[in-house]
């Protein structure tokens, strides 16, 4: 691309973005402002550290053929991995040629990062360690938007309190704690500024929870669900490492998580993926936003419930566990209730609609149907499917596979500590020597 | 991200793609085959040729600066750039601190550069040096679907041809040529499988085109015309430089290019950005496609036409030219004409529903409206720009602008130009040394 901004930039937008490994070396081109000695040790402490995440057990020699550095600086950036509590000596190694060298890799014994996930009727905590393993998960029926934002974010707080110490640890050793949101976010302030179906507005959601929790050394940041999800989908979902694919959240909204080329797209101002609210609904419909026409009032929970049940039905109480409704929904679908047959039959055909719009303008390898869309796949996934497919132009359906997401209902929660992981992959000094002491 | 991909993979990808710089050094990072010789070289011919472009005139000591690969190496590659009349020395560069050096600069006087884009009622080719200067365009009125491919292409040759001898040049110094299609390009064979306006399957663009120029040197590829319009607007355009980026061809068929970060979005297969057959029409239209409800089929040029003139009106000759058809819809509308006027608004309120629903999942800080987008956009900006940012959810629009292109009917066709100067700057050895000789 003939591009006007100045050699180096790309470099720069790398060095700041999600890629996994970026060699210190590259350093060398930046041109404005040359970086200075402890730029370069950052930078060469995330080179060491991802490449043990990647690699796995490794010796400190072989770290230092893969990532290009001295042996010298390895040992020295190791040393202070170790004493961040990001890396523990392992089994000596042996076999292969050359003397047996001590490997490392990952400490999975101390940090810890959090992830959290509000939505309209419910909150989800999930605590993994650093290699990303999920060590406990809550899930609490709450009716958020009776609640309101104060008592919600509370109550979430004291989830997270509850599942630190259920996993018998020290709150001392959570790193991060990411609150996932249905809404939009001001990234440049971190302020949530709307979530229609919570109907919050302009809820400072990080420094809340920060004086909640009352950790000073956590690290606490906000972002919107379905990017959290994406993030969980790509590291651990059925479709990941998938290098371009959409995942959608099925809730009361709906949101879109974009990768393409493997990076999570954001847009010019954080609002990447408004998918539910795109106007292509037949049907005249007003959605919690106040518009009409609007993809989540045809297809999003609110709207699957009222094709099916009357308002008195049980399906509409939020204080029932979501998980547990659906099942009910799955029961008379299985027991050949006509409406519930047919409600869910329309609401595939509009959810195909909407992921052929998808397809058409991303052209991703797979799209995730997430939430509810995956709990009852058995019978949306046909008609969807055949309205997708029918509505892609290009051949073949662009390629574009159809896959349901085995992560349940905490995928944005998880995907929150994953990208807890990622932040101290990309800054390990993010993480301080006293963690957990 | 918690990648999959193994360490080095990152680099691998910024090589083949299209950002501006690459530093070298990079290279030290790849761990699966370590960089030979030869294309640690080439990419440094790269990174030199790319620092000329982006910083204009400098000595070489200080692009070795710039680069961080030492003077020798510099110089070297100076040379190889030169012989291959890519860089040439100019004037003496004073001033400053230290003793004068000879500066370089891009060579503008050998290579060549060719856009061709065929629409369905023209044809249109744009000749650059390789800064991106115009030196020349044509664009016929061709009634491509009766033409049919062999004679259309056949035609698009001698366009090509003519243009080089308008010019005053050698055809030989013709380093590439691309043609920019409105339809789908099997990006792993290079052939167009389907071009649903044009009424084209399965044509080898690149070689039928080849064997009509039949200049064995010269490159030949082909391509998406939004995606060639996208790379035209974040080239030169009004919104150049802008790193999210939607650009919108408003031809029969509406295509859509998108530049994310900086770069040009292709999705998993190539198809990215079939926006035209998006099913959002609220009419039960029926499409070129085949299929309803598609957007272009209620906003594209067809439509427009259809709208608002009876079918032996003078609008829907194919062989008049499309500019001079243009100027008398822009009559119609300045003497009051009520059909004109209410079928243009009709189309734009469509154009700006469709156009929300692209920022609602792209949240682009800046769509770019082209074509007869522009030509018409008097009349048609206000109620375009009035529904789209009513049914954009962010606040503020998500920080979207609306601009109309500058760049006429031959975008594309200036982007095509634009992609083979890219195609040389990330592998200037694609040039001969043997180059106009």
């Amino acid at each position: 691309m003939t591009s006007p901004q100045s050699p180096g930039t790309a470099v720069a937008a790398q060095l700041s973005g999600q890629q996994s490994v970026m060699p210190a070396a590259m350093l060398h081109g930046l041109p404005h402002g040359p970086a200075d000695q402890a730029t370069v040790r950052r930078s060469n402490l995330a080179l060491v550290l991802q490449t043990v995440q990647q690699v796995g057990q490794w010796s400190r020699a072989k770290v230092a053929m893969e990532t290009g550095l001295n042996k010298a600086t390895v040992s020295s950036l190791v040393t202070e991995l170790m004493e961040r509590r990001l890396i523990r000596e392992g089994e000596i190694a042996r076999g292969g040629l050359g003397r047996p060298g001590q490997i490392i890799e990952l400490d999975d014994e101390i940090a810890l990062f959090v992830g959290l996930e509000l939505q309209v009727d419910y909150v989800a905590a999930m605590v993994t360690d650093l290699t990303g393993r999920p060590l406990g998960r809550q899930r609490i029926s709450v009716d958020v938007r009776k609640l309101g934002a104060p008592r919600t974010l509370a109550r979430a707080a004291a989830l997270v309190i509850e599942l630190l110490r259920g996993a018998g640890t020290d709150r001392s050793r959570a790193v991060s704690v990411n609150v996932a949101i249905p809404g939009m976010i001001d990234g440049s302030h971190g302020i949530l500024t709307y979530a229609p179906n919570l109907d919050w507005r302009d809820v400072d959601i990080i420094h809340t929870m920060r004086g909640l929790l009352n950790l000073p050394d956590l690290r606490v940041t906000v972002d919107n669900d379905a990017n959290m999800a994406a993030i969980a989908e790509f590291a651990t979902g059925v479709a990941a490492g998938m290098r371009d694919m959409v995942v959608l959240t099925g809730e009361v909204g709906i949101g879109g998580g974009v990768i393409a080329n493997g990076e999570l797209l954001r847009g010019a101002h954080g609002y990447f993926g408004e998918v539910g609210h795109m106007a292509i609904a037949t049907e005249n419909v007003l959605c919690g936003c106040g518009r009409r026409r609007c993809w989540e009032a045809q297809v999003g929970l609110a709207a699957i419930l009222r094709a099916i049940a009357d308002p008195d039905d049980m399906l509409h109480d939020p204080s029932l566990d979501l998980v547990s409704r659906l099942r009910e929904i799955e029961r008379r679908a299985d027991a050949g209730d006509v409406r519930t047959l047919e409600g869910l039959t329309a609401v595939a055909r509009g959810l195909g609609q909407g992921a052929s719009v998808l397809a058409n303008v991303l052209n991703p390898g797979a799209i995730v149907f997430g939430g509810y869309f995956a709990a009852l796949s058995r019978f949306l996934s046909e008609p969807l499917e055949q309205e997708m497919y029918e509505r892609i132009i290009a051949p073949d359906g662009g390629g574009c596979r159809v896959v349901y997401s085995t992560l349940g209902f905490e995928a944005a929660a998880l995907g929150g500590a994953h990208f807890g992981i990622q932040n101290v992959m990309a800054d390990p000094s993010l993480v301080d020597a006293s963690l957990g002491a």
